[in-house]
């Protein structure tokens, strides 16, 4: 999937994607990044709203997982179970939301017990950066249903 | 602040508040509740989005706070540092969120550190309803910062 064919699905499917005018800045196997500008965004302090970027971050992780699942030839369907966010700077321009897997996140063992057990849990995070600063955290646990329980 | 005047200072000042067409439910001292539709914050599997869920529930904890502080004369900027949400079940229509402080939040200890201080920290929570279901919650910890620090 291209980041084109990934901000199209966004925008289909998912229409606050398009209301936060969320672009999609480069996708690879290991990384996505999406980005967002400040406007639509906008909070009563003219920064980033908290739930945007949380918002942003979410689909970055979620995007990197379907993506990941997809190429694996593994359709999936992909629940977010629970998450955190870490607030560390007021964002005040456009901002980017960067998704890698968790560091201590073990892939084949995710991909194994997907396959047999038809459910497996992996965790993803992602950084929100704001005019070269890191101005959050996020992390997630998302559970996968394997083809049977799409 | 009645329900109505919150809602139009969301929506001036949120824009995202509109386009997830949030409204007040209800504005008390010690509980906001905001609603919302589920067409706005659908995801691809015909749900509410989890990045929705977890910016209303934002909304309401923020909201809350900052009508307290208001109500007791404390006019103050009042900031997110940190959330974390649990997704309990999917929420397939139109959903709540209802936050209250934290059942272990000082509320006169948190006052009296802004008025000393200038600057203090309190946690609230928010729970996400849907038919009847409880289907989420979020907890955050906020930081305001009082008058000198506007």
């Amino acid at each position: 999937m291209t980041a084109a064919e990934l901000e199209t699905y966004l925008h289909d499917h998912i229409p606050l994607s398009r209301a936060m005018v969320v672009h999609v800045v480069s996708v690879a196997d290991d990384r996505i990044v999406l980005g967002a500008p400040l406007a639509p965004n906008i909070n009563h302090r003219d920064t980033v709203f908290g739930g945007s970027a949380a918002a942003v971050a979410t689909l970055a992780a979620w995007s990197l997982l379907h993506l990941r699942l997809t190429a694996a030839d593994l359709p999936s369907r992909v629940v977010i179970q629970s998450s955190s966010m870490d607030y560390l700077a007021p964002m005040a321009a456009d901002f980017t939301a960067s998704a890698v897997l968790d560091p201590g996140a073990d892939w084949d063992g995710f991909v194994r017990m997907l396959a047999r057990r038809g459910r497996a849990r992996i965790a993803l995070q992602a950084e929100l950066t704001c005019e070269g600063q890191t101005a959050g955290r996020f992390w997630g646990e998302f559970v996968a249903f394997g083809k049977d329980r799409l």
